[in-house]
């Protein structure tokens, strides 16, 4: 811990040392018609590509590996957590590595391919609500049955500190450090934006109804400190432009992210983007994740595309 | 032209200096999961990324330019092919790129998504009906129209030796000289098959109805002696393979390959080449393309996975 906030760069700089033999260093691609959409140069970090498929595992492994060597008797007797998927992959897959079990509760709700890959990877699958509280509740009694330790999804220090190794690899891949930090959510969960205005964590009052299910989750004590005074604005963005910016992805850069990990470059094509950051000329968008339900793309349009994707010259 | 064949060696090298400003180096992408999977180290040679979406361009381009170089006042007045989507695609980007005129003769069926790209980057399109003897009145009439010249979409040479680039960089990157060549096509479009088998060409009796709409075009007169002589064995592969295979690499690797590009890892998987190639232990599949229409999707499957996916350990 340091003074302002639950992690400081050293927790990052460590981090990245604690897991960098188990994930990947992931590539940063780029797409000249992309670029010429937004009228910038764009940088996509492919954390789809990662282990288990989004850049949950560094997180989740770091935190692992810091409990291994907290534990006196070598290692925790399980490890618990809720999450609407990626995480719990992630979890699953390093409570494997480090061969410790592992309880995911979910919700009833979560896409299926992320409840079929957490039970592919080995976990069991705890069932709850949608609820935060049935989520809570549920969590609570698994923890005292196993007598595990609770991995969080977000606001854990060491899942965060993880997390924030992709920006080191940014760093080093594709940008100075003198960057600007732009945040990028759903207007249907908008609890970052809103703590923003307010200059208060705020979390969502209702489940939130979005695409984007990864981000469903509201922002927390940990993180917000670190949102408050280190994110430089946060933009929000409809389902519509979501959907828009991910079909984009799949169909020019031929990568099939999950709606979540379109909601940065839906961000920045937004028209209030382009009319805050004119000045801004590379960006590098995090590509969160990829685990995506192909069984539930009813949305996907074909023959009303925006303009600039039938004007496109090469 | 050397004796036996209607390209050499030579031919593929001149070829890649001939287009290597202008097409990217693909990267070779690999997948623990899929390793496993397959039960061998395979290499994904990753023509999804290439410009236009596929290989295509590679040939397209080495033609163009070699139509320069052969035409006396200096550009030919238009080229004009015949395509089910990715060769003309890869024609109109570039015949753009040295400011030349193209028309595209497309039959109806096809993707949409194909068309659209088609006239996005700035094409004629021309429609036939389905059948080859359609497409080649069509075709011939557009000649005449515009004075222009025929690009074959695979019995050109210049065509046929720009997509043998594709080799020359996996050699480089992923295989030592020393492979074999295996050729994998859709059991109801199996006239390479056929033709392998009764020692000489044998088109498909009829427009076949496969997914895997890039290869049902028979092969022919330029590229049959090559496959006789060269490829050392054909694998067919059903259609729910080749989905089943498609699937595959979108749910594991997250790369958005068209139906067609999956029809190679299908053959690896296919009971037939496990039971006839134990011994081969790395394979380089070439991904070919990533055009697919993503409204068309209504046979991905959730619940009845094959056994592999659901007991892969990480």
């Amino acid at each position: 811990m340091c003074a302002q906030y639950c992690i400081s760069f050293a927790d990052v700089e460590k981090a990245h040392v604690n897991i960098r033999d188990s994930v990947h260093l992931t590539p940063v691609l780029t797409s000249s018609i992309l670029n010429q959409i937004a009228g910038r140069s764009l940088f996509f970090k492919c954390e789809l590509f990662q282990k288990t498929g989004s850049f949950k595992i560094r997180g989740a492994l770091n935190a692992i590996r810091g409990l291994i060597s907290d534990t006196l008797e070598g290692k925790p007797k399980a490890v618990v957590t809720h999450s609407s998927g990626n995480h719990g992959q992630a979890l699953t897959y390093a409570a494997k590595l480090e061969g410790i079990p592992a309880y995911i509760v979910v919700p009833q709700t979560a896409p299926n391919c992320k409840k079929l890959a957490i039970q592919a990877y080995g976990a069991s699958i705890v069932y709850s609500e949608q609820s935060d509280e049935s989520r809570e509740k549920v969590t609570q009694r698994i923890l005292q049955e196993t007598e595990g330790i609770l991995v969080h999804p977000n606001q854990e220090p060491a899942v965060i500190a993880g997390q924030g190794t992709i920006a080191l690899e940014v760093l080093n891949q594709a940008l100075k450090p003198s960057v600007k930090v732009y945040a990028a959510e759903p207007l249907n969960a908008d609890d970052c934006y809103q703590s923003k205005m307010k200059g208060e964590l705020t979390p969502n009052l209702h489940p939130p109804e979005t695409i984007a299910d990864g981000v469903r989750s509201s922002i927390g004590l940990n993180t917000w400190p670190i949102i408050r005074d280190l994110v430089d604005d946060v933009f929000t963005v409809t389902e519509d432009e979501i959907k828009y910016a991910t079909q984009l992805v799949w169909e020019r850069m031929k990568l099939l992210i999950e709606p979540t990990a379109g909601v940065g470059l839906a961000a920045v094509l937004s028209q209030h983007f382009q009319t805050v950051c004119p000045e801004v000329k590379n960006i590098c968008i995090i590509l969160s994740g990829g685990n995506v339900d192909l069984t539930s793309l009813n949305w996907v349009k074909q023959d009303e595309r925006p303009a600039p994707y039938q004007t496109i010259s090469v």
